[in-house]
């Protein structure tokens, strides 16, 4: 049985975008019995984001509640919060001893920020603060803790996963072998998940479709789909991005009858509310969820609470490991 | 009463240079009532430059016996080791968040290292480790979980508290007041610790003398000290490399009789022996308890670990409110 971990960092509310792109894959995952799954809430890496103690504890405790209402099985999956994982932060300082600084200088997130800054002639570091400089370090922490095989990732994060191996490298070749080597797991391609505007969904550009929002939240988003002018009558483009997004939520066979529809001149209003009522009645049900974790969050805790007891089992075997490796344990 | 702190670095075998430099003039301290003392060792910090596991273990009992042979009183103060204060390495991640990475740029153990290297014509960041540049944030740590209102330090460390409060500073702008604002208590001049060959005694020029050798070691070590070629007879100047380590062994009383001597032509020879007498006279009760502790290792353990929990009173409650005012505890 193989390891797989995956962070998923709170840092607004979850969207479709997340679901299809995220949450649903992981859960599918948690599925199939070949695998051991962690999933944990990367809440202290979300703090180099976020600017208020109000951000942190709103959207810690949204993305807690959308997972177990998109189906995740605490029973499946051992399901944290990297906050009450304390074993974490001691090794994250142990790494950083094997660490060498040009590996963060070549860390994706910071030559972005590098970048950005030569472009408007600030200093390299402006605005870049140690939480974002040492990011690749944690992520390795979280990851080595828990003798993770393979994490999942898009193409974009091989990266970490190359940085976590080196530093786990760098350790076991300094001390002795203690960390087992992670490898990705590169998830089929999903297809692009466009907004509102037809650029890909994402919480920056502010074109997404809020996942857990009211039933009116919902319609007024939809309605904000950007379209093309064509009247009523007149046949619509399949590859627009009203359809790419009713493609989502629909069966192959509710696809091909859309298309047809599109294709035989069906007005954008009409269009729009076949998309709401698709995409409600998906939602629906884990919409429901949603609220009433929302409001028993308890539940949520003792959840999450169980789930870090039961990993704090591996990592505390593993940082004894790994202090005994360095001579700070007998 | 005021909680002054400082951190003992176990890189090292102590010697006198340690002795007369940080030990003595620290455990003095200790018995001034108006001060209530947190020393530690600060293992973690010497991982950045010890390379074995081996060397970690011996220095850190080296440094932890010496302390208690040289009269730390772990009554009068709080002695534990900092990796055993687990809450030191989450506050470390936290602080990071709010840290600039400018402010790290500036550190003058990192800029040493780059222009070291820039002199060799080197990348700035070669043999460069993340435990060397993160190192005054681990150290801002330190000083802010315990509510630490001094930092004894030389001159020349006065830039880690200066770190340390602008760090506090960001933090409790960003959230609220939570930290303490440290200040560097500064001693009282100690006369320059010359080594057996008249530079400063430093263990990188191989020039110190061992404060717990044995007899046969101590008495080898002066015989290394560099002199003239001055004969017997000869009067000699008062300012040589023996004299001064002399001083740091006698009375006035003893050191105006000896500056007698040597200026009446006492030899070389016979000086060096007075010397050890001096010297192995001042060490050896001492010695005596070293030796004792090194071989009841035990009880260092149980005093550390009683200091570590009398620590963790004060570090749980500091980061217990660190954690409220981030919002990840309620």
């Amino acid at each position: 049985m193989k390891r797989i971990l995956t962070g998923i960092k709170p840092t607004g509310y979850a969207h479709i975008g997340n679901y299809f792109g995220a949450i649903r894959p992981a859960i599918e995952l948690s599925k199939n019995p070949d695998f051991d799954c962690y999933y944990f809430i990367a809440d202290y890496h979300a703090l180099t984001t976020l600017k208020t103690k109000e951000e942190f504890e709103v959207y810690s405790k949204n993305i807690a509640c959308a997972w177990l209402a998109c189906g995740l099985d605490p029973n499946k999956v051992v399901f944290y919060r990297q906050s009450d994982i304390k074993e974490d932060f001691e090794l994250n300082w142990i790494l950083c001893n094997v660490t060498p600084k040009g590996l963060m200088n070549r860390a994706h997130a910071y030559k972005a920020c590098v970048e950005k800054n030569q472009e408007a002639g600030f200093d390299v570091d402006n605005n870049v603060n140690m939480g974002l400089y040492n990011y690749p370090i944690l992520m390795a922490a979280d990851i080595l803790l828990f003798e993770t095989n393979l994490v999942p990732v898009g193409l974009d994060q091989k990266q970490h996963i190359e940085i976590a191996r080196d530093i786990a490298n760098y350790f076991n070749n300094k001390y002795k072998k203690v960390f087992v080597l992670p490898e990705e797991y590169i998830q089929k391609e999903v297809q692009t998940l466009v907004g509102l505007d037809g650029r890909k969904m994402s919480k920056s550009y502010g074109n997404t479709i809020k996942l857990f929002g009211t039933e009116k939240e919902l319609q007024k988003s939809i309605n904000r789909i950007v379209t093309d002018s064509k009247l009523p009558g007149e046949p619509k483009d399949l590859d627009c991005t009203l359809n790419k997004i009713y493609k989502l939520f629909a069966t192959e066979s509710q696809q091909a009858e859309f298309d047809k529809k599109l294709a035989g001149g069906l007005g954008w209003g009409d269009a729009k509310k076949e998309l709401f009522e698709i995409a409600n009645n998906y939602i629906k049900p884990m919409r429901e969820k949603y609220d009433y974790y929302m409001s028993h969050f308890e539940e949520v805790e003792k959840i999450l609470h169980d789930g870090a007891e039961k990993a704090r089992v591996v990592a505390r075997k593993v940082l004894s490991d790994v202090r005994k490796a360095i001579g700070v344990e007998k």
